[in-house]
């Protein structure tokens, strides 16, 4: 096949933007475990999922049977402003590498919030406004999921509390500048605001804030506020089932030039992208159609898939969430500081935990600056600035390339290119300095946090 | 004709991008002044250019005459890497305005450099690279073009020396960065490098630098250097051949919808967008077969086309460049404070300057806030957010669009969305902040600068 057969971008037409999310869950054998109320170990039903999540939204957490969930088409119009995304040939890349293999990236970042956050953002933020809600709470690390999160808020004429994990929002004030053009209000967390807040800034003055606290600070604004409901970016079964739109549109990009990959690869913090990318080809996978290597490529400094075990934890620092079976490294494991913000999180998506389990897919762990020389290497002959998350799976994705150019194997590799890095400069500016860290985790240390966990039986 | 007839985004394939420049100059009755030598005021001679310039790019420069100049191979596979850009109905804006204009974009940011100054910055490596040279300079002010010609350069690995504004260069850390990634070296201008900023330094030594001062030294380095050149990203006849490309792929997407725009409008800092988009359309008006309004939008604070005169100007501070016949406010003019640094050259395009004053194109000028309002406004609805340069284009469409839903005209308005604003988030928190500067230059001031010009029989 001459090599100009297949272009550089394959665009769908905007017809062709799926018109139903594709639900993995429905071919699980084994379903993702339930989620847990915290208190009684029980399943959480959906009345009581109801007082912190829309509607609607329980509903698709809930559903393990529906193959395909219709896009309501207020969601599709808006995808139509930022979708189809691109699905790139990295022809610029193979030359560089000199691989025989093929390798193709699905490009998210293309659009302000910078990247596939928007999908699910859109998603929850309709479904609110359908109930009738003012608005939605939230918390951010690194900034693209409250970006997102504006964006969807400001177009649907919806109120947007995000609150901000106090580092980032100090350290990252162009990230809440954006979040203000799309007039979302941005609070540094921990704040006063919250009574969990309170709590933790008066037994800690000092504190810079996690993820996990933030958490609790938005969920205690949704269910204390008249018409407000929290909305999380990543590990719950509704967002994987509105990412699925990004796979669907790359396997339906590659189906018209005949192209089946052989690996596919996507970086791996709560599990958003990549249960969105490999969704329809896990299907067929589950079905007995076809066979792909599915590798979810994670920090090693913050590698809960590769060093974690598979039990029910907290989601949240505070507690107040419900418990989720996951792959995890204890609710109050704190990675070493590192630049892949979207990266950080303790657990894992439940869906892509049992499918983990069940040896369906693998997982990497990759050191920071590696993933920095992948992100600078593509940069240069790709032309798109990666985020320093979306780099983990260029540098897996590069692995796998040149172990091809070893072998001689042709094999084709499609991975997740979530979203682009001009956010995170500083980070490139450590690298270039030479004052990356690449810190991972002790085992006395990952034991540690092991030994909190919850007791479930 | 229903709305959804004509799709959000209207991609050409990439066998449809332009595969030749398209030359307005050739239609020109009345051709663009030439530039002339600052010594002895006679035209500059190839050979003189040829110092400074690329041999092929003064070739451009210079050529009058030919309406297509082919796009060698190389660079179509570069621009096929984020080619071909986006046309864009904007449905979203058109209701919230609630206006009977139909209004389309076309999008030049969705590449890493954020901007169109791609399109010109691989004309000029490729060419710079094919006669042979080691590497090529240029000066930076908000760091757009530095951007674009450092991904040119990496590319096809070409050295790239970047002279960077002072003030930008301490204000914009990250876009020295994202330089940086792309193996430039970026200096702060004035800089000890030259003999030019020792000189500046030594007159002023607490300067902030500014944009005329760092092409000085930019041209002096590529000519004390052997095997460079002075490569430049606006202004030039060759930068609006290159910027051409814009303006074909916009018209080629119109067409295929049987669409032709009443207003075409543009920002205007050295004329490189709007000339670039306007050109083909501008041919048809030429050639008398087809009609169009063509506006210019400028900051009230760098007023050129609205408050400057047509008159034989020098290029920079430095006074090493040659004169330009252009529309101009005088070549040490200073506007002040503005957040769109690549609209603030004292100048304007020859070739846009001679089109002008034949009257064959408008011009208008907006204050700062009126701008920052129009950009924020467009990234809610339209989920971009725009460049502060850009956002004078979006100004001036709306207030045709509003014009039309006065008089209930359907008119077409065309207009060029730049790029992207991400690394501009500290103007728009002035903007948030109501710290935005209105300021404008007085006549006085004006007469003042004028006086200053150069004389030339």
């Amino acid at each position: 096949m001459a090599i100009r057969e297949i272009p550089y971008k394959i665009y769908l037409s905007e017809s062709e933007i799926p018109t139903a999310w594709y639900n993995v869950r429905a071919d699980m054998k084994n379903k993702p475990a339930p989620l847990l109320n915290p208190g009684t170990h029980q399943p959480m039903t959906a009345e009581e999922l109801s007082q912190v999540f829309c509607a609607d939204l329980v509903a698709q957490e809930l559903d393990n049977d529906t193959a395909y969930i219709p896009i309501p088409q207020e969601i599709q119009d808006f995808y139509r402003m930022y979708r189809p995304s691109p699905l790139v040939r990295a022809y610029c890349l193979e030359r560089k590498l000199q691989t025989p293999a093929r390798i193709y990236y699905k490009f998210e970042g293309n659009n302000t919030s910078g990247s596939h956050k928007l999908n699910s953002a859109i998603a929850q933020a309709y479904y609110a406004k359908k109930q009738g809600l003012t608005g939605v709470t939230t918390e951010t690390g690194a900034g693209q999921w409250g970006t997102a999160l504006s964006m969807a808020c400001a177009y649907l004429g919806l109120d947007c509390k995000v609150y901000m994990v106090k580092v980032s929002y100090e350290q990252k004030p162009f990230r809440r500048e954006v979040m203000r053009t799309y007039g979302a209000s941005v609070t540094p967390s921990p704040s006063m605001t919250t009574r969990v807040g309170q709590k933790i800034l008066a037994e800690h003055p000092g504190t810079t804030g996690s993820l996990g606290c933030a958490i609790s600070e938005a969920v205690e604004a949704a269910v204390t506020q008249p018409g407000y409901r929290y909305v999380l970016g990543s590990v719950l079964n509704q967002v994987l089932l509105h990412q699925s739109v990004i796979g669907l549109e790359a396997k339906a990009a590659l189906d018209k030039y005949g192209v089946k990959p052989d690996i596919i690869i996507g970086c791996a913090g709560g599990g958003s992208n990549l249960g969105g990318l490999i969704s329809p080809f896990m299907g067929e996978k589950l079905r007995g159609e076809a066979d792909y290597r599915i590798i979810a490529v994670e920090p090693a400094s913050c590698p809960s898939f590769t060093r974690g075990v598979y039990a029910y934890d907290f989601a949240d620092t505070g507690m107040v969430c419900p418990l989720a079976k996951m792959y995890t490294l204890g609710s109050d494991f704190i990675p070493a500081p590192n630049h892949a913000g979207g990266l950080r999180y303790h657990g894992m998506s439940p869906i892509l935990s049992q499918l983990y389990d069940d040896g369906l897919m693998e997982a990497v762990a990759v050191p920071q600056t590696a993933v920095f020389e992948a992100a600078e290497l593509f940069a240069r002959v790709e032309g798109i600035l990666p985020a320093p998350e979306s780099s983990h799976a260029i540098r897996a994705a590069i692995d796998e390339a040149l172990r091809c150019k070893e072998t001689g194997e042709e094999k084709t590799i499609l991975f997740g290119l979530t979203g682009t890095g001009y956010f995170d400069m500083v980070a490139y500016e450590k690298y270039h300095d030479g004052l990356m860290s690449d810190e991972v985790p002790t085992d006395e240390q990952l034991a540690l946090f092991r030994a909190r966990l919850p007791k479930v039986d």
